[in-house]
C-alpha cells in the first residue's frame, strides 16, 4: 500500500452498500508496486444522496476518477458530461475520469471485463444462447458486451418492467433479431445463464432464478463476488452445472480501469 | 499503511492548497500500528466549492470525520451542527464528526496543539507578552488557547481589517484588558511573536513580519510545516532567535484528533 500524503491523487468508488467491494483491495496494490502515488477509497452513497455527493465530488480537485458500483450505475451516466457509445447502449457507466478541462467521460467495463473472464475460463459465448437476469446497471453493460461477443441470442429478464423495457427496446433496435425480454427468465434453452441482479449479497438470499430449469451443461454465472459462492453457484454445482464466480468480471477489468485513468 | 477495503472507514482532511499536508502521512501510520481500519485522504477543496463539497461529504455514510485546514477553518464553522465554546471564541474549527445521528460535531486542535508544542520545546507562555500574525482560522484558535494558557497580553495583527475587528471584539470580551489588535503586528515589546498567516507555504514568500524589529530572546514561532524552514524562521536563526517550527503543532494534535473521532 502506497503512504498517502498531500500530492496522493484520489478515486472514489461510489455504491451501495458499500462494504463488499473487491476493487480497493485489488486496485490499490497494483498502484503501490508501479509507485504511482494515488488511491482508490470507497465511498458509501445512498441513493437520494447521489446527485448532491457527486455535485461535491466533481468539485475535489483532486480526485481524478470514480469508480461506480449498485445501484449508481444508470444514474452516473446522466451525472456524466459524455459516455461512450457502449455506454449509451447499455444505458450505464461504472468508471469515470475528470478531463483537463474539468468535464467528466464515463465509461462502462463490466461488460467487457465479464465477457474476457467467461473466456479465460473457457466458456466463449460466441454463438451460444444465453439468459441475463437483471437489467440494471451491470446486467445492461454484460448484455451488450454478450451480444458485441457475437451471442445468437440473448433473452433479458428483469421484474422491473419498465426497466426491462427500456433496455430491451434499446437493444433489439441495436442488435436486431437477437433479444428478447421477460419478467421471467427463459431458461430452458440456453448455454449460459448470467445473475445480473444484487440477489446473493446477503447470505440469506436465496438463488435469483432456479437452476432445475436450465438444460444439461449450462454455464451458471454470477457477478456477485462477496460472498464468493453464492446461492445460485452452490446450486449450480449442487445440479453438476459449471459454476462461473463473479471475481473473474473484476479482475478482467483492472487494467481497463488503469487504462482509462491513465495510471 | 492498513489495506484500504469496502469497510475501510474514511476521514477527509480538506484544503486548498493540499500537497503540502502532513496530517495523513502522520495519522494513517498511528491507525495502522493500531490495526484500525480507516484512512485519513487529503481532499482538495477550492474556496468558491466549500459549501458544495461539504454538503456532498456529509451525505457520504462512510465518511465518520473530517479535517480542516487554510483556507476552509472560518467557514467550516457555519458549516457544522454544533461547535465547543473554544471553537465558538476562536471562530474556527479544525476537526468535525458524525454523531450516530448523522449531524456533525466540530472542535479546534490548533491552538491546544500549538500551546502543547511550544510548552514541550521549552517555551510556555504563561506570563508572556506576545503577538500572533494573523486572525485567520489558525491564528484565533492559537490566541485562544494563549489567552487560555494564561499570556499577560496578547496582540492580535492582521491586514484584513474587518476580520481582525470581528476576532478582536470577540476576544477582547472574553479576555478582559489582556487584548489588543492591529493591522501591524506590535513585535517591539513581545517574548513570542507567531505567524498564523499562510505567508511562507511558497518557497518564494518573504517573512510576514519583520524579525528585527523584535526584542533580543524573543521566540519566533511559524505554524507552517512545509517547507520546514520558512524565510521566516530563517530570519529569526540568522538574529539568533530561537526558532519554533509548525510541526510540533501538528504533533500535539494527533491524540487530540484520536479521542475526538473516538479512534
Amino acid at each position: 500500500m502506497i503512504a498517502i500524503g498531500g500530492a496522493t491523487r484520489l478515486y472514489a468508488l461510489l455504491g451501495d452498500p458499500i462494504t463488499q467491494v473487491r476493487a480497493p483491495g485489488l486496485l490499490n496494490p497494483v498502484l503501490a508496486r508501479r509507485g504511482t502515488d494515488a488511491v482508490l477509497v470507497p465511498v458509501h452513497v445512498p441513493a437520494a444522496a447521489l446527485p448532491e455527493v457527486v455535485a461535491g465530488l466533481r468539485q475535489v480537485a483532486n480526485l481524478h476518477g470514480m469508480l461506480v458500483t449498485v445501484p449508481h450505475k444508470a444514474a452516473l451516466l446522466d451525472l456524466a458530461d459524455r459516455a461512450t457509445d457502449r455506454a449509451h447502449r447499455a444505458g450505464s457507466v461504472n468508471a469515470l475520469r475528470r478531463e483537463a478541462d474539468g468535464t467528466w467521460s464515463a465509461d462502462t467495463f463490466d461488460g467487457d471485463g465479464f465477457v474476457r473472464g467467461l473466456v479465460a475460463a473457457g466458456h466463449d459465448p460466441r454463438g451460444r444462447r444465453v439468459c441475463v437476469v437483471g437489467a440494471g446497471g451491470a446486467g445492461s453493460a454484460i448484455a451488450v458486451a454478450l451480444l458485441d461477443a457475437g451471442v445468437a441470442a440473448l433473452h433479458l429478464a428483469d421484474t422491473d418492467r419498465a426497466r426491462l423495457a427500456t433496455l430491451g427496446g434499446r437493444l433489439s433496435a441495436a442488435y436486431p433479431g437477437r433479444v428478447d425480454a421477460a419478467s421471467r427468465p427463459r431458461l430452458a434453452d440456453v448455454d449460459l445463464a448470467v445473475n445480473a441482479t444484487p440477489v446473493g449479497l446477503r447470505p440469506t438470499d436465496p438463488p435469483p432464478f432456479p437452476v432445475s430449469e436450465l438444460p444439461a451443461r449450462a454455464v451458471v454465472a454470477d457477478i456477485i463476488m462477496t460472498p464468493a459462492e453464492t446461492a445460485l453457484l452452490r446450486a449450480a454445482r449442487d445440479r453438476g452445472l459449471p459454476a462461473h464466480p463473479g471475481e473473474p468480471m473484476l479482475t478482467h477489468q483492472i487494467d481497463g480501469y488503469l487504462d482509462f485513468f491513465g495510471l
